[in-house]
C-alpha cells in the first residue's frame, strides 16, 4: 500500500489576522473572508480530486470552522473527526490582543521580529489572570496551558503527536487534512521538510490554501515544500504574512 | 460519580423537510430556518448550563451542520465528534424522493401511515441505481447499505451501538449531546423510556429542540419522556411533524 498524502491547511482569515493583533491560543472567530477563503479551499479539493479521508484540528474556532466549511463544500463533512490542543497555535505570550503595528512602533523592527520568528525565544509571559490568558480554561482541562511559547516549544508538543497518530494514519494510506495555524503548520513544515532552527524563520504560510504533500516510505516529502493547491494565491499570501506589522 | 446528562437533538429544518419530501439517508442540507434552529439549540444548552463533553452524529449533512452549529454558539465547538453511520435516519426505501402529500393522496390514509409509523413494516426497498439510493456512497464503504428500513431495523442497528458507546460515556458522568434524526431518536427514546412497539407510532420528535434525558444508575431516565429545553415549541413542532402529509 502507498503512503497516503498530508493536506495542510492554516485557517482563513480570523478576525484578528483582520485587527493586526496577536492571537496566539484566544479564541477568536473567522471573518466573512475568511469564511469564504474555507469554503474556497473545499473546492480546491475537489478540483484536484484530494477528498481527505480523516480530519484533525485544534481546539480552536478558527481553525475548526475553516474545516467545517471546507469538508462541507467537498462533501466530506461526515469523515472522522481528531482534534488536539497540540495543533493549537504558538501561545503568544504577553503579547496575546497587541496590535503588531503599534508593537512594532513601541519595541522596533529587531525585538519584534525576533518575537514572532526567533525559533527559541518565547515573548514574555501572560499574566494567568490577564483577560487573554487561557489559564482556566475547560477545554484545557489536565494540561498545563502555557503561559508563553516559541515555536521551538510547539514543535516540542507538536512532533510527538504527529508522529503518534497522523503518521500512523498516512502510513495506513490516508489523505489526512489536518486544519490549523501558522506557527503550528511552521512546526510540522520544518519536521518534514527538515528545514533550520535559522531558515524557517522565512517560511510564512498563507490562510486558507490548502498545502499538500505526497510522502515517500520514511514519510519524507516526494517533492520538499509540498505543493499549494493555488500557487498564486499562497505566493501573496505568504508576502502579505511577511509584511504583519506594517500599518 | 453520578450518570452524565443525555442531550438529543433532532436536526434544524432541512430542504426536505420545507418540501415535505421523504428524506431517510438522502443527504440534504439545513434551511435558513434550520440553522437558526440549531443555533437556538446552542443558545437553550448555555441557559440551561447544559455544555456537551462530547458529541455524537449520524454521517449526514443537516445532523453535523446542526451539531456544529449549535455547538459553537454554546462555545462547545473544540468538544470530541464521534460520527456513526448507525445514528443514521431510518431508510425510508422507494419513498426516498417523494412528495409526502401526494404520496398520501396516491396510496390513501392507511397505507402512509403505515409506511410512516409501523414499527415492523419497511416500504418498498429502493433500486440500488435509483439516485436517491445511497449503494456505492464512499461514506458507506464496509456496510451493507439498506434498501429499506423500518424503525425495528433503526433500532436493531441503534441499539446495541448506544449501549457500547453513549452508554460508556453515560456511565463516566459525562453530558453527551446525540445530533440525528426523527426515526433515530424516536428508536432511542422508546429504548430509553420502554414504549411499546404500538405507542412509539404516537411519538414524534420536533427538529432543533433540545431534549434533555437525566438518567438513574441503569440509565433509565428519572422522568419519563426526558425534558424539552424550549416545551412550548416543542409541543407546536411534534404536532408539526404528526401533520405531514397534509398539503
Amino acid at each position: 500500500m502507498s503512503n497516503g498524502k498530508l493536506i495542510l491547511m492554516r485557517h482563513g482569515e480570523s478576525e484578528w489576522n483582520a485587527s493586526n493583533q496577536f492571537t496566539g491560543w484566544q479564541d477568536v472567530d473567522l471573518t466573512e473572508k475568511g469564511r469564504a477563503e474555507a469554503v474556497r479551499g473545499g473546492e480546491l479539493l475537489v478540483e484536484n480530486d484530494l477528498l481527505p479521508d480523516v480530519l484533525y484540528t485544534s481546539l480552536l474556532r478558527r481553525a475548526i470552522t475553516t474545516a467545517n466549511l471546507a469538508l462541507d463544500e467537498a462533501d466530506r463533512h461526515w469523515i472522522p473527526v481528531v482534534r488536539d490542543w497540540r495543533l493549537n497555535e504558538r501561545h503568544y505570550g504577553a503579547l496575546q490582543g497587541l496590535n503588531k503595528a503599534e508593537t512594532k512602533e513601541k519595541y522596533g523592527d529587531e525585538q519584534f521580529m525576533k518575537w514572532r520568528r526567533s525559533y527559541d525565544t518565547p515573548p514574555p509571559a501572560i499574566d494567568p489572570d490577564d483577560e487573554y490568558s487561557q489559564t482556566g480554561d475547560p477545554r484545557y482541562d489536565g494540561i498545563a496551558v502555557p503561559l508563553t511559547e516559541c515555536l521551538q516549544d510547539v514543535v516540542m508538543r507538536l512532533i510527538p503527536y504527529y508522529n503518534e497518530t497522523i503518521a500512523a494514519d498516512l502510513r495506513a494510506g490516508k489523505t489526512v487534512l489536518v486544519a490549523a495555524h501558522g506557527n503550528s503548520l511552521r512546526a510540522l513544515v520544518k519536521h518534514l521538510d527538515g528545514i533550520s532552527d535559522e531558515d524557517i524563520a522565512e517560511l510564512n504560510i498563507p490562510t486558507g490554501n490548502p498545502l499538500v504533500y505526497e510522502l515517500d516510505e520514511d514519510l519524507r516529502p516526494i517533492t520538499p515544500g509540498g505543493r499549494y493547491l493555488d500557487p498564486e494565491a499562497a505566493a501573496a499570501g505568504a508576502a502579505a504574512v511577511a509584511a504583519q506589522g506594517s500599518k
